[in-house]
Parts: C-alpha cells; structure tokens; sequence
C-alpha cells in the first residue's frame, strides 16, 4: 500500500482525494488545506486525517506520496518540501506560472533524483492514450499535421483569470502538453488571440479565444484552437494527420442515443461537460500511473521536464502574441 | 435514339416525361391523359405532342417504347396493346390490384416475348445498387438477415387509398421485390398490421403500420418494417447482416451539415424526403437501364415476373395478417 | 450496510461478489459454490468468507440478502429458502426454465412479501434507462413501433446450449423483458427461427437466429432480431419509433476515437464485447437499485412477476415457432 | 438563350462545355484551344463549332459571354478583350499570379463596368450555400472561429506546380476567398509551410503543406489546413465556430453505406474524389449563376475584386511564409 497525504482541497484535490482513497492499493493518511473546513470536510468523505500542518503530511514518515492540488504559487515551495523528505510527487499543473521559480525548483531536487509527476491529465485519457498507441504502431505512417480543439463550456469567474497567468498558461498549457506527447518536441510558435467571448477577461488584460501553429523537430505542423465557451459543451477533439491516414479522437457522450425529429435528424445527446466528468477515467489512470512508478521505481511518462516545457511553450506564444513574431525555440 | 410514348400524366408519368424528354438517348414523341389538360402541361414542358388518343401512341410505328404511368387498373390493358404492337413497355408498380388479371395478361403477351420492365425505381438508388454488388461480391458472407426500414412522411389522402389495394399491395410492395432483389425467392410470409396512424384509413379497412417476417429459400429471415407516417421524414433503410459482416444503407441529405447547439450535437439536417427528391438518381438510372435493355436487347433487372412475384407477397402478408398464420409460398 | 451472500462463483457471480464488496453501501459476507476452489477464490478476491453450505449462508441471521447466480435448476430452490429466511433477493435471470416450477414458486413464497429482483441487468444500462425516460417524458409521443436487434458475438459452447433452455429461454429472454419494460405488456407473439450459424446448435434441437413479432396491449409492434455470431461484436441497439420522433439507442465502443484510409472513413472502433464488458455500469446500477430497495423497503423495477413474465414470452414464441401460428397471450 | 464561348479546352473547359451545351437557357457557339484537337474533341461531344481562333470568338456579335479556362496567364489578356467586346466573362481562378497584371487589367476594363465573374466553384457547392444560409441568419451567431480544412487526394505533376504560382495561389487561393466569403474581409494573415509530401516539390521551391491564421475585420480568427496528399480522397470540410452554436460541413460520399466488420465498425465509403466529382453539383450552379447575372443584369456573388482579394491573401501568406511575420493588411 502506498500512504498519501494531499495538499489542497479544493474540487480538484477533494476529486484526488476520493481516487485515492478508494484506490486498492493505496491509502490516504491525510489532507491538509489552508481553508481548514475544506480539509475537515475532504477528511470526513475519505476517513482520512486533517493534517495540522504542511509539516504534519512533509514529516510524517508513514507518507510515502504526496499529491498537490493546492493554489499554483506553493506548487515549487510544496514540491521542494516534499521531494526533500524523499517523497514521490505528483503535482497538478502548471508547475508555476514564472519560468525562472519552476527551473530553480528543478535545480533545488534534481539531484535527490526524485518521482515526480505532473497532472497533464489528458495523456491518460483512454482515447488519447489509443490514439498514442496508434500514432506509435505506425498506424497514419509519418505525422505531418496534428489539429487540437480545446474549448471550455463557460469562462471562468474573474477571480479565477486574475490568478491564472493568462489562456497560455492556464489552459492552452494542456494542449501544448498533448501536443508534446503526440508529436514531439517543438522548434517554432505563432499565436493569436482574441477577446471575443467575456468583455471582463478583456478588461483584465487575458484573451478568451486564440489559434496557435507550431512547428515540431520531426517537421510536423500544429494546430491549438482554443475559446473560453462552447455553448455546446466541453469540446474536447484531436486529429492527426499523417502520410498513410487520419485519426480523429471525437466527443463523448454519456449515452449512445441519437434523436429523429421534424427539426433535425441523429441529434445527439450532449457531450461531457466538463472535465471533472470527461476525463474521470483518465484521473483515476493518472493515479494507477503514479502508484505504478512509485511501486516499481519507474519514470512517470509526464514529469518535472514536461511541466517544465509546456509553460516554455506558453511563454513562446505570449511573447508571439504580442510581437506578431514566429518564436523560435532552441 | 429510342422513340418513346408516356401514358399517364400525373406527377410520377410528368417526371417520367421530363427524363425521357433530357435524356441524349432518347425522344419523347407523344403523352397521353385522359385528362387532356395533364397531356398538354406535360406537352408543354417536355415539347412533346399530345396524342389524342391511345391508339395514337400504340399504332405509332415511329414509337419503339412506352411508359406506362397512368392509373394501376389500366396498366394491365395498356401494356397488353403496347406489347402486341411490338413495343418495349415500362411500366409503374403495381402490375395490377388482382393476382388473376396479372397472370392471364402474362398468357396473353409471354408468347410475344416482349421487352416488359416494371417501374421499381429502388433497385437503381445508387446506394442500393452498391449495396447489391458487396452482397453479389461476397463482402458480408452468407446473408442470413435483411431488415428494411420503409416508411413514408404522411398519410396519403383517402382518394388514394381507396385505390391503392392497401398497405401491402402499394406502399410495401416495393420492399417485398426489394427483399427479393437482395436475398432471393421467399418461402414464407408473416404479417402484423396496426392502425396507429391514421383513423380515416382503419375506416377505409386498411391498416397504416406494419411488420413483416418472411423466409427465403436460401434460409436467410428477412424482416419489413413500415409506417404510414414518420415524422422526421421518408424513412428509407436497409440492414444486411451476414457471416462475415454488416452492410447498412442510411437515410440520405441534400447537404453534409451539422450543427452542435445548446439543445443537442452533431444535428444533421432534414432527409431526403419525399420518393421524387430521394430516388432523383434512381429513376434516371431506371430509364438509362430501359433504354439498354431496348438498345441491346437484353432483358431487364426487373420484369414482369418480379412484378407478379411482388403482388404474389402482398397477398400472402394479406393472408397471414388475416389468419395470423405463417403463410407458406410453394 | 446491507449485509451479502452470493451463490454461484461462476464467471457472473465472482464478477457480483466483486461489484458488491466494492460497493460503498454493502459489505461481502460469504461466498458458496459446490465447486469450493471457485468459492475460495472468489473469496480471495473480495475478502469474504467461504461458506460451508447453502444453510451456512440462509441461517445467517447477519445477512441481510442473497444473490443467486448458481446454475439455472438451482434458482427456484435457492430463492424459496432465501426468502422464507426473511432475506431480500437478487436473482440471475431466469428463475426457471419450466413455467410450472416458476409459478409454484411464487405460490410458496408470495405470502411472504420478498423483496425478490431479477437481474435483467440491460434495465440499468444507462443509454437505455435515459431511453426509457425519454418515451416516459413523451419525447417521441404514443410509441408506435419498437425494434430491438441483439446478437451475440460468438455462439457459447455445446454445453451451455445444452442447459441452456434453448434461445428464447436464454438469449431473447432479456429482449423480451425490454420490450415489456419500454412498450409494456404483450398480447402476440410470432416467433421465426434458423440454423445458419452453428450446425451443433441445430444437432442439439436448438435454433441460432430468429426474427420474432408482437404485439403490445397499447398496440404498438414490436420486433426483435436474434443471432448467436455477428462477427464485428456485441450487438446491442434499441429502436423506438413514435408519433412524434424516433430514438435510436447505438452500439458503443471504449473510444471515440474514428480512422480514414484508403480502404475505407470514419471507420470506429470495435464495439464493446461481451456483456461483462458492455453492461459494467448496469451491473453497479443494479446493485445500486437493490440496496436502494432493500434499504428504503422499496419495489425493484423488475420483480419476479416480470421474470415470470418474460419466461412467459419465451414460452409463447417457441409455441408459434412450432405451429408458425401467432399467438395470443391473456 | 445566352450564347458563349469558351476559351481552353483542357479537363476543366471540357467539363464547362459540356455543362452549358447541357444547359436549359444557354447555348454553346464555339470553343477555342490553341491545341486545336483539343478543341475538336470538346466541340464533338458538344456539338459546338471549333473557333478559329480567339477574334473569332470576341468579334462574333452573336455570342454573349465567353468562359475562360485556358492558362492562367492568358487569362488577364482575354478578359480584356472580351470586356472590350462587351461580353459578359466566366474566368477561371485565379484571374493571374501577378498582382500588378491583375490589377492593370481592371484599371483598363472597369470603366466597361463589364460582368465579370470569377470560377470559384466552392462558394456554389450546395452545403457551402446552405452553411453560408445558416451564418447569415444567425444560426450560430456572432462567427468567432472558422476552420477550414483543404488536402487533395495526391499532388500533381511537377510541370503543373512549376506553372502554379505555388500552393498559395493555386490551392489555398480557394480557401482564402472562402474565408472572406463566410467570415468577413481578413486583416491579418500568417502562414507556416513545410516539405512533407512529395521532394520534386521542395525542389521547385514550392511548399505542399501549410497551415494559416487570419483575422477578421469583424475580429474572427481563421484556420486553413493544407496537404497535398490525403490518402482518404479529397478532404473538403469547414468549421464555423460561434457565440449560440458550431456548424460542421463535413465531406461527401456517392452513398449512404456503412460496413460492420472484425476489423472495424461503421466503415464509409471513400469519400468524393476529386473536384469534378465533389464539386458537380457547385459547377452547375456556377453556370446557373452566371446565366442568371447576364439575364438580370445582377452583379455575381464572386466578382473580379474577389479574384483579387484572394491572390492578395495568398501574397501576404507567401511574405508570411519568407518572414515568419504576422503580415497586416491595410
């Protein structure tokens, strides 16, 4: 059994939370929230302990793991504790908003050579995983163009943009990431952005709407479409396009029914929405994932380096942004 | 160029009219209705004569071929005259309402071997066509089930049902000789019917909804299924399961949109509706398959006998609805 | 906490044992089954104990309900000692394959007022419970037409056919328990069978494929389409036609994920196969409704009654397959 | 009767010929190639007369209009002329590759306010109208992203690259006026290209992949995706994303048939290949249009500006491309 404690009690560390604790082989020793209600309330559906302090979780030698789903700016600082304490990480993304605190965080535990794993959640998607499967086995021969369509419900509340370091960082940063782990390391960014959608994402200096192109090592090219709403739901699509084929990893849908009226034909119902529903099998993958490589000392597939590399590209396409500039990664 | 005569100018006999008039191959010489004002309109578009009479067009020498569209009790009688003249009929389903008169104008006219094809404008959609040909090629293995989905938009008028023979011998006489087409002679007819429809038609004596389940002799089951009414448009399916696969053939649109909205994703648009729009090609590829025929003296996909044989379904299903019984076809 | 015992570890009832020991409102009490090496691992798996016999587990007054998932011949008996140990039951479907056997069953039991369940698992397939609210909700207004097509993958081995009761008794049984569910009560059955899939299934008095036609008391037409093989998976699809629209229920896959070559576009992937795989969140659905029944004292959705009368279908059919007869039920 | 002329007789002016020769209310005079069996062969099977030469065709005072398709580089000169000559003029796209020529031809014709229509056939292609249809009358409201994906089935000869003026101007030039004709005249364009496909194409300087980003005047970001080569057939489809809705055209089959197999489900067919087939219908409503200008007097949807329009994109695409510069338009 491998013992976990949690940082952070939000929706997404109370999902983690409840993941864990109904994970067979792992248990989870206690959470930990500066909102002590929310730690209490996460503890009361988990049975697992409040943690009196980050200390209480970092220096409890029964913690083998810790998952940190607390507020972007104590990711380096929690990360750095417990990667110091010699436990395994996984951390939800982005690492940090600010390139320079994320590589000396990296700097500050390399060399304790610890297990850490970032929250790109959508690689453990089962769609996506197949479709990594298939690009691997060869199955479109050479990737020549890769499109991503990554389209939120609704805008979040502008407390939540004020916070997020921008569209690129805070929720591009997953499709840069895809966009990595199907087609390779990037050598070239454009971006452009719009505000089209909330006038008060505007007013706080964000975009709500953006169409990337990038270029990858093997020479493929990119597509990010990215909007803060899609009044038909999360839409969630990949395509890849290669010299022997096409892939298209579509929505999904809760139920496989299809309606036949006089105002249309083969309506179907709505899609997932939103990613707490969408990708609720990849979550608990992403766990299985993190037990796997703790329990057999094996390198996540998404680590500090892929973190690390999906807010470079964030970077790249702000400063593209706003120079109107190609940047050219080296 | 074959020389054509139209009997029959409703709209089925005008649309005829106006492919034959289009057609490079052929020549519309003559129309005739007893409506005159029908004949003349129909005239009219096509530059066609009016014949004045029926015997104009049968006495023609100049005329090689004639359509027969005009009312279903007469074709019998016209297509009798036609023959003995010496001219390649076409003709509109059904052959005739009584199985009796059908079979003693066969006595009259088999002796003249002449050039009959009965107007069942299926077997030449494009798509059914394709359909036969994967059958034909072995795509699916031995056909061990057929389903056909056949339903029309709306009720016809009493007018019409009162002359159409009932369900069976009108509407679904299309999808016996269909059946036929795709999965060879039947041996055995099951029918139940319902009124659920249309209230004037259960008051007329005939039934608006109806499932069929028939035997074939090469043992593979065959099932109808039929409505007076879909409310989404002019239902046209086939489902052919077999050994080694499944071959569906859809509903078809004038268009390949969809739209994704608030209220339901990947709406399509309307179907095709109703049989002038849907089978537009079919009956082009009808008249191209007569011309052939007449051109190169090979006998039609579907003649006489295919029109008794479907008339011979219907009263079979007639039968079993009537007894409850499975009906066996010797 | 409902406390469990389950008879029968087969293949079904170890994948019960698992739902239920996993399942956050029961606990696993003991396991029995005459094979003691299938007890025993059963019991490994979830934690419970073996029981040493059939009274071990209906004498103990800690449990609270039973599942019976134990060869066919052994439902009746099982269920009879269950419930007259004042224990609520989880039946496999059917209770029993002789009519007689199932009526006196009840008759020995009724007084008691059981809580007694029939695992028609497909009740709690999620597409199929949305499509029942939807004909509930009158989305396509008076249901007019309903077809169901169910076919297996491969057809089971000699031995299962054997016991089996034959196709209607085994297979149909649970589509003639949807119909029942979404078209309610039958007043015709017209059953038509074949031999086209596996000739040792015909050696054994057993048909492979069927067309089957009824009847409802609100006069809608229902057809039901069987086959023990269709090569591209697990067929499973509903089809209801109304006044008002139509529902299509579709087959589903693990992905969304659609390939386009030169052989052929949009081409989906496999189907989930079998049932175990296909039915996984209607299995937890339906633990889930009987703890609800058992702990609100609530009747299940599909009681003994509607085991009784599903058997009652299947008997009705292999009549009219017999005498090619339609008939009616009171 | 309108009267033309047409000018080029290559697969495309073969293809015109054919279908104003097959029109209601025009008729085909003559037909000038400088490759005069060329011109034989399409006045053959269309029963026009092969012109002597091109004063042959503008000094005929019975001839109307003249449809060009000839080289693109011829094109600037016979417009001229024809315009001169007071007929009303078809031209293939694009009108040159040069836009100084483009732009002194219209200095020298403009005042003859002469109609001139340009050959962009996929504004005419029926979905593309009804997708237009539904943007106009709001169906998605305020069009924020448009994605347009456009990928031959394999690339052409090198000798027809080298004449091509390069992917831009030949390919995307139809995607850049689709783009202005759904989402609005752009503002900002900015091209990536690769060498994916076919080496003889990198060799003659030219790209045969590409992706672009473009702004609207009305603030609307926009897509295009090329290839080459799409080993599926000719991939046509376009996005139209919204504030209230997504509209999708996707691509085209010649049926409706789906194949289930072990390999895969819900097989299509191939899809349309390639512009003559897919655009079929789009060619004769472009001559449909263009009847119905010169009868009316009305200005064509797509005039001589638009023509301009385009190449002026595809310019600012091809500076783009050389600078990795978003280029702005004035």
């Amino acid at each position: 059994m491998t013992r976990i404690g949690v940082f952070g009690c939000g929706r997404i560390g109370r999902m983690h939370a409840l993941n864990i604790a109904s994970h067979p082989r792992t248990e989870l020793v206690s959470v930990f929230d500066v909102i002590e209600e929310a730690a209490r309330e996460t503890a009361r559906v988990t049975g697992a302990k409040v943690a009196s302090s980050i200390e209480a979780i970092v220096d409890d030698h029964q913690i083998d793991a810790v998952l940190i789903a607390s507020p972007t700016d104590t990711h380096v600082d929690l990360m750095t504790l417990a990667a110091k304490a010699g436990k395994a990480v996984l951390c939800e993304k982005p690492i940090d908003l600010d390139m320079d605190r994320v590589k000396s965080c990296w700097a500050e535990i390399a060399s304790l050579d610890p297990v850490v794993m970032i929250g790109f959640n959508r690689r453990f998607d089962p769609t996506f995983q197949e479709l990594e499967r298939r690009l691997s086995s060869g199955a479109i021969g050479k990737l020549e163009q890769l499109a991503i369509t990554s389209r939120d419900p609704a805008p979040p509340p502008a407390a939540y943009i004020k916070a997020s370091g921008g569209l690129f960082r805070d929720m591009t940063i997953h499709d840069f990431d895809l966009a990595r782990y199907f087609a390779g390391d990037i050598v070239e960014v454009h971006a452009t952005g719009a505000n089209l959608v909330e006038p008060e994402i505007e007013a706080l200096g964000d975009i709500d709407s953006a169409m990337i192109t990038m270029r990858t090592v093997s020479g493929a090219l990119v597509h990010i479409s990215n909007s803060r709403r899609a009044i038909y739901g999360y839409d969630q699509r990949i395509e890849a396009f290669g010299e022997s084929g096409m892939l298209q990893a579509g929505n999904q849908r809760d139920t496989s029914l299809s309606f036949w009226g006089s105002a249309g034909t083969d309506i179907k119902d709505p899609i997932m929405d939103f990613f707490i529903e969408r990708y609720t099998p990849a979550y608990h993958a992403e766990i299985d994932h993190f037990i796997d490589c703790i329990e057999k000392g094996t390198k996540p597939i998404v680590g500090f380096q892929d973190g690390l590399e999906a807010l470079r590209l964030a970077d790249a396409a702000l400063k593209s942004l706003r120079t109107g500039q190609t940047v050219k990664l080296d």
